[in-house]
């Protein structure tokens, strides 16, 4: 079986955020991609994503680590919604589990990205 | 303003659920749409959603009452993520609050249709 390039995917992402590698990191996205920054503040597209990016390692003073705890993957033709739990901890700050969605979208090449990238889950509720 | 196409699709979704019209029902979603039945069964296709479907309405005896308790869309392009809290209630059933997850893409024409519909959130980890 091998695991589904979806979830590699994800392990270079999750690589690629804790070793402030941030080409690597907006590689992984559409064009047009959503990241929740935070509830009720998104990053939309590669430009706006890597500053966001950026952003978050300078506040944890490059301590960050995200890895995940388990993740399902429903797919259907070029799309695919991942439900993950994903760990962040870093320095001074306690770990945290979060219940995180993911959509990914394969482009005409066979390659999926990820097109929404909502660490929050249902935290987005009522933000 | 006014309500999110989507949210609007939602709303006939849930009216045409609990009034048991399954043909509406169908007609929101995509040709390969996956519902999850319950964590680790899905329904692929038009076909076996409206089989699941009928079969929910005979297991809950005609008396299944789905609605929406808010929601925030996450959206980019032709692809959009819904985080809903969705109230499940029937005769004989105590009343739960599922933490839904909705994938909708949009048509050519402009329509959105459901491709992928996990009212179970992250209940489907580890089914």
């Amino acid at each position: 079986m091998g695991e589904h390039p979806i979830a590699l995917l994800i392990a270079r992402a999750d690589k690629a955020i804790n070793e402030e590698n941030f080409d690597a990191v907006v590689d992984l996205y559409t064009d047009d991609a959503v990241l929740v920054v935070k509830p009720g503040t998104n990053a939309v597209g590669k430009h706006e994503i890597r500053r966001a990016m950026e952003a978050i390692a300078v506040h944890f003073n490059g301590t960050l680590d995200v890895r995940q705890a388990g993740m399902t993957i429903l797919e259907t033709g070029d799309t695919a919604l991942v439900l993950a739990k994903t760990l962040v901890s870093a320095n001074a700050s306690p770990a945290v589990e979060r219940k995180a969605t993911y959509v990914f979208r394969k482009a005409l090449d066979g390659q999926w990205l990820c097109a929404i990238d909502n660490s929050y889950g249902h935290g987005v509720l009522n933000a």
